[in-house]
């Protein structure tokens, strides 16, 4: 149940240096590191190939069809933030294109993730401005009801409150709730200073079998080896 | 990002009276009330016509393929409860059967609610135990991995905090936070007490266009009327 | 590119007996009859088992999440009519429940075709008004944008022309073109009658491949019969 | 690779009791006996609710938008067999209706399983001949290009070898390879004895955490209560 | 209802400056200057990244699995045609390849959009042969079963008619009628010219909230700033 | 019915000069040259654009959300081969990333081909290992429970035996059993001969009206052009 019709405007916002740098470890690193979970549906894609982008939450409640609300969350944007909009009900149209991104980008934010339509894309990648999208889509949308913005909202099937680290690349789009933000950097941080030695050894042929020590536990889970 | 592993024994169950007063007045009533939020996706189906559920919510969290924390949710399970499983990615097994049925009878819940697979569909409409799932598949489950019960879980689209009040029926499945379940119900009756009104005027041929005013704004947004 | 805020008032209805009697000989054969075309997209389910209706198409044009002009549709229904509704956007939401029904039951409208989603099916279902969606959600819609009434629109796939005949049953629905109506009702009723002796011969053991003199075609295009 | 433009005539089918005891027990606990595969995809359902099928497959390769191998298919029907239809492309045509089914039956057949669509779906819950398929369709189709009758071919992701065991009911479609069938039966049978008692202690109130012993395994994987 | 086996020699084609001039606006202005219609579904997406196009409508009805139509086609098309390929039913087959973009491209076509599957994709984007699809696919198709070339069709939810101007580019594909398309661009052009001052005072930071006068309309109806 | 928990050995692999010459074909000439059989569903894309690979199958079947086998097939894995991995139920889950691959990629695979989803796409690319998948997502998964190696198994709609030949491409993924490659290599190349001249032809302007000699199976099904 969304409160309507409000518009926060004191959000805590995670530290952005820890957002930029769980940005740089990425969806998958950092997703594992929270423990399998925290991920937005895989319908979520940008816009262009190799498209990265990391931030702290504003969060956007649109109507279906009806992207008034955006322009509403233009004016709440500080830099460093990445902009994450649901919708009341599935919508395709396209809420979001390369007048809003100019907006946007002048106040500060670095990408937007919407599970919904965003069109002007080919315009969007020129001006690298990334976007995070369950559609492409050029229909327009109207500006008649009134969502929310800086609520909690759930996007493509994950919930985001407001000043929450997002990291979205091409693997798709990772929520870490700012209390947490701290602690995942360094389990991800860790993880990662552990896979290049792993990348080495499997480089050079050692078998994911021995390194992880599998073997034992296959034999007991019953597999069964046929010549 | 949810917390993996835990099970919290002790949940605030909203008022089960008013649980079943919403449930009588049906999820698109309910869901009016709530300023249209609170909806599951529609992909969210009764596994038979004429289904009905209301109550408190006791969450699952699965992991996919595995339906092992179902079980350890059936002894949190009050009379009363429904149960509401989501999972951590997207799965069409059948995580729930006649078995586990039994058992969440034998405990008293009323209806199961899942973002994923249900099998014995017709044992279970012969039991009576209603379910709204995204699909029916005979697909077992394994045993194998930790998820969580009664932590706040993304259910089909829908954020539902353990005690919630879900109403299920024909035409999907609403959410009420258990703090707003009184306030909503209020609403939701004086909805319902203005309709029967409503209906009488409508099934005497009044039009909608007049019972509701709409003649002038329509005109007043340019409608134009061709003969 | 449909003309928006538009009523038209006077729209040459197909002959209302011909419509039965198409309604009579059911989707499959009226599509036959019909070179196997003006079927809409296989999507669109009836909200209740064994729903049937046939009628003269009054359309409807709807922005995606408002269900405004389903209100100035409802003035421009006659009886015998079927309305047709399409919207310019994909939506899911609930655009149509047991209030409208009630008030298009007065007007004298036999069913609803909708390229959305209905709400209240089980009150639709007791009323015996049946609709055509492609979804049921119980998500509620706005009234603030302007769509068209009785323009050609396009609807799950087929293009209908008001005053059409619209046939449906649990097969589907097809949309037959109020100028052949005469002609395809010809066909199907020849067709139909036909149909008969071939049932009983079937019936008898009689194979396809006879009664349809299958074998030498099959035989020239290279099918082989391996013991 | 299909082999194109053949009908084998002479196979080898399952035992046609055992294929009705396995159709008793039903796909969930026919799957299960399986090691949880034989599954075809859940999007295959029954044209009516109840329907219960089994018996052994005479399979066909049709071209899309092309149901002439069903007609060669009929000659090919036993009493006791289960018709099983794939298709070289994704097709939602309606392949089959009430006149194949009559011949179908006339046959022996005893159900339609087919990766597609069907028609006059009303007609055949009337006759009780029952089909799985993935879509329902008014859409008629062609005779113009060859198939095969009785080749292996992959069905809603399942491989069938014609004379294979098909059991099917509101859960889905199970396919138990004919040399497997009796062995599949023995275990399917096993499985189903014990759940009887298993149903009534559940029934009465105990858990499955004590039933399945899970409470250690869970504490092991480190499940943690609060309180 | 489709006129099959006929095609139409003589068609009234749009002026080819103005279908030139629209595919320079793009087609989210273009469908913006058209009240928001005219879109084909948003499934529809070019085979290669930066794909543009606008043309006249060659109109081409398909069967399913079957392409012989489009040989038909071929030789209707005129210097500056954007061929618009139909189907009377859901296929995804490749119905078009290098070999038919090679005659289209020697016949003057500029595009192909298909409401269906296409093959060959990257040696037609090595030919800058752009193509709008639903699906990519190798899956090769018959030619058995007439369709028709120059009737009106609906293809992905749009009607086009015969020598309507066809827009598309990355945010997909938009249909003008020919008879509509010089009021359309100049629509469209007065928007275009009206953006670039838009664009520039949103990058200078001014906020759509105050260009376009939004704040009191906001306010009206109800929305709250909570600090 | 799949055999579950072993992993075979030894596997009859088809001639690697053959698989790379039908690589070099392509995969619509391929299944074209196979009578338009062997293709996988079109939802398998290449995770980036001009990815193209063939070799013999390695084949792994994976339980949903769990990739424990894909550490097994690794060991199986001898220069020039493709892994092909399908999974007992749908799952989007990301079961491959930049560690596997190296793995992979050390013990001599030049792809995989899933029936699910796979993860760090950019590094893929960057190390130029292509994957086919249904999905993209950064979602991990556990080590649990057996699935099997080297089984025939049924992988996007097609049947897949250890040793057979798997040609991907920008088009799909078309799969060729290695007792008929070399067969098919035959066909594939006359086809392929075949076509240099047909696209010459074409290429001037010569229809494939008049060079497939369509013109009188046309009139004859009975075309009509009117002007």
């Amino acid at each position: 149940m969304y409160e309507l019709g409000v518009v926060y405007r004191n959000i805590q916002r995670a530290d952005g240096d820890v957002a930029a740098k769980l940005g740089a470890l990425g969806t998958a690193t950092v997703h594992e590191a929270m423990g399998r979970t925290g991920l937005m549906k895989p319908y979520m894609r940008p816009i262009y190939s190799g498209a990265q982008a990391s931030g702290t939450a504003v969060t956007v409640l649109l109507q279906p069809g009806d992207n008034w609300m955006l322009h509403v969350a233009a004016e709440q944007i500080q830099p460093g933030d990445v902009v994450v909009a649901a919708v009341t009900a599935e919508s395709t149209d396209g809420f979001f294109g390369d007048l809003l991104a100019t907006s946007f980008k002048a106040r500060g934010a670095c990408a937007l993730i919407i599970d919904a339509g965003v069109r002007d894309v080919r315009v969007l990648a020129e001006m690298a401005f990334p976007v995070w999208s369950k559609t492409i889509s050029a229909k327009g949308t109207v500006k008649a009801t009134l969502g929310s913005v800086n609520i909690p909202v759930v996007c493509a099937g994950a919930l985001v409150t407001p000043g929450d680290v997002v990291v979205a690349d091409d693997d798709g789009v990772v929520v870490v709730p700012a209390a947490s933000a701290q602690k995942v950097l360094e389990k991800a941080a860790a993880r990662e200073a552990n896979e290049g030695e792993k990348r080495m050894k499997l480089a050079a042929g050692v078998l994911g079998l021995d390194m992880y020590n599998m073997r034992e536990p296959l034999q007991q889970a019953g597999l069964r080896y046929i010549d």
